[in-house]
């Protein structure tokens, strides 16, 4: 049989990014272009350019916020307010007169590992996108868990700071790269001394995760502080997630997943000593296999995994 | 067609519960027992004591612990050492010639909630049980969720002193009547004025939580102020559950739902204030309708849920 395609969007935040994805997984065309306003034309646009193949089943769209499933729309996405509240599905299906499909962006990211990422082998995971913020999704029995799985905004800490999602002390607040960045340069503005000045040259908000790891690497002892402290907050998370979910994986995603030495380890160390033994001891923590590419290729397989199954052969 | 029964079993902590449930929810008999070393003993003579009928369709345990669901043993059981490791499925199975299920206490205290209890409209929703400890279960679309939902011993607050469980600021701690009951002691050893005093005559370790809202009631402000306190991160818990599974209910039972007016009304002021609006707004956060029964109702319910389907009626 031949093999059949998907246009798969990652709606993650600032980027819209469309590809052409094969139903094995591979990407065959793929474009990057700024989220605007007119988000349904742009969408749209995107989808019309990169439309080259035959056999496209539909289009996945995976969109960082609150999915209502059952109307198909966006509730509520804090860093894309344009798609909010929009109907972003039904435009799409009427102007393009193909299926489309809608989840939370992480959820797809999740999906895409499990059909053919390091998800494959597990029924029952979860994956975290460590970036600038903290996404999750979640799948059980091998398919997503239609929840909204915000597990970066699980409080694990009552009595912080306010997070801007109204919730406060967030797992997000402490364990993701926005949070680390914050600590650096309020740290190096209090006069800490670190390998970081040298390498931002005075201007501390471009710091980069990137530089907090290879100074670390250098052994700055300020840089080896903060991954480890994030570290330990992450473990706080996992925990929790072992505790609640009891999954056989966590996939780990996203740009901090660089830094696995320091601080997913450090991590993993705080995970053993909170999560109830026999649970954490059924857990493999492991990096994701798609990396930049789940979320495009996940959205893809949306698409994919609500196709009808086909008929026997004999048929 | 006649009605079914089945014999439900609430291993919760000291006492062994069993009862003869029917398949419309109505307990038959039911009795009473401190558990013992024996467990598998006591659990096959209590059984034969109460299986009084015909049609009894097989067995449910209800246990307080983490279940291994693939080979239906107790992995772990803090209240419970006696049943921990111990093959009781197998062995009932054996003795007594009867389908056996087992699950989680509150995984099947859910399950009867929403056969035939307070989460009969609800696809997707969690049950609370507030009491010594908190226990939880989780339902999505209609069926117990495969996982542990050890949602008492996710940590709130990453600081604070070390749960037994091996975690640290579980949510267990601060909002369960035992964290009450500590937290009322420690406040009147210290010297704290309160009509507590008086109703448990200066033998602080009597105090119960009905003490507390009688106290509470009567104008007690140590008491309004320890009810508000556990409301409030009980409220934590509620929003971090509703920020994760987005149930359309949050089911609460358990001794300390007696405190509804201060404590549970405190707690849905705090997770208002915390949880994502849309996701907040979508819940209803109600009170258990089959209480004190529904860990035996629900564990019953195990052995109906698992019959096969009828065949239809022309065979």
């Amino acid at each position: 049989m031949s093999e059949k395609y998907a246009i798969g969007v990652d709606l993650g935040g600032t980027n819209l990014r469309v590809a052409l994805v094969s139903e094995s997984g591979k990407i065959i065309r793929k474009l990057k272009k700024r989220s605007s306003e007119q988000i349904v034309d742009a969408l749209a646009d995107s989808i019309v350019e990169i439309r080259h193949a035959d056999r496209i089943c539909g289009i996945g769209l995976g969109v960082a916020g609150l999915i209502d499933r059952k109307n198909s729309r966006v509730l509520a996405s804090p860093n894309l307010p344009a798609i909010g509240g929009t109907d972003a599905v039904g435009e799409l299906r009427r102007r393009l007169k193909m299926p489309v499909f809608i989840e939370n962006d992480a959820n797809a990211a999740a999906l895409g590992e499990r059909m053919i990422g390091a998800g494959r082998d597990f029924e029952n995971f979860v994956l975290l996108t460590l970036g600038t913020g903290i996404g999750s999704g979640i799948i059980h029995r091998g398919r997503v868990l239609e929840v909204p799985a915000e597990l970066g905004h699980m409080s694990i800490n009552f009595e912080a700071e306010k997070c801007p999602c109204g919730n406060t002390g967030c797992l997000e607040n402490y364990a993701s790269a926005r949070a680390m960045i914050a600590r650096a340069v309020s740290m190096l503005e209090k006069g800490a001394e670190s390998l970081l000045k040298e390498c931002c040259k005075g201007s501390f908000y471009k710091l980069t995760p990137e530089d907090i790891y290879g100074a670390a690497l250098d052994g700055d002892n300020l840089s080896r502080e903060i991954l480890k402290d994030a570290g330990r907050y992450l473990g706080v998370g996992l925990a929790n997630i072992i505790n609640v979910l009891g999954p056989e994986a966590i996939i780990l995603a996203g740009g901090l997943t660089g830094a696995w030495n320091i601080y997913v380890q450090e991590a993993i160390r705080e995970a053993s000593r909170r999560a109830f033994k026999d649970l954490f001891d059924g857990v493999k923590i492991i990096p994701s296999s798609l990396e930049d590419n789940a979320g495009i290729i996940g959205a893809a397989c949306l698409v994919f995994s609500n196709l009808p199954e086909p008929l026997p052969s004999k048929y």
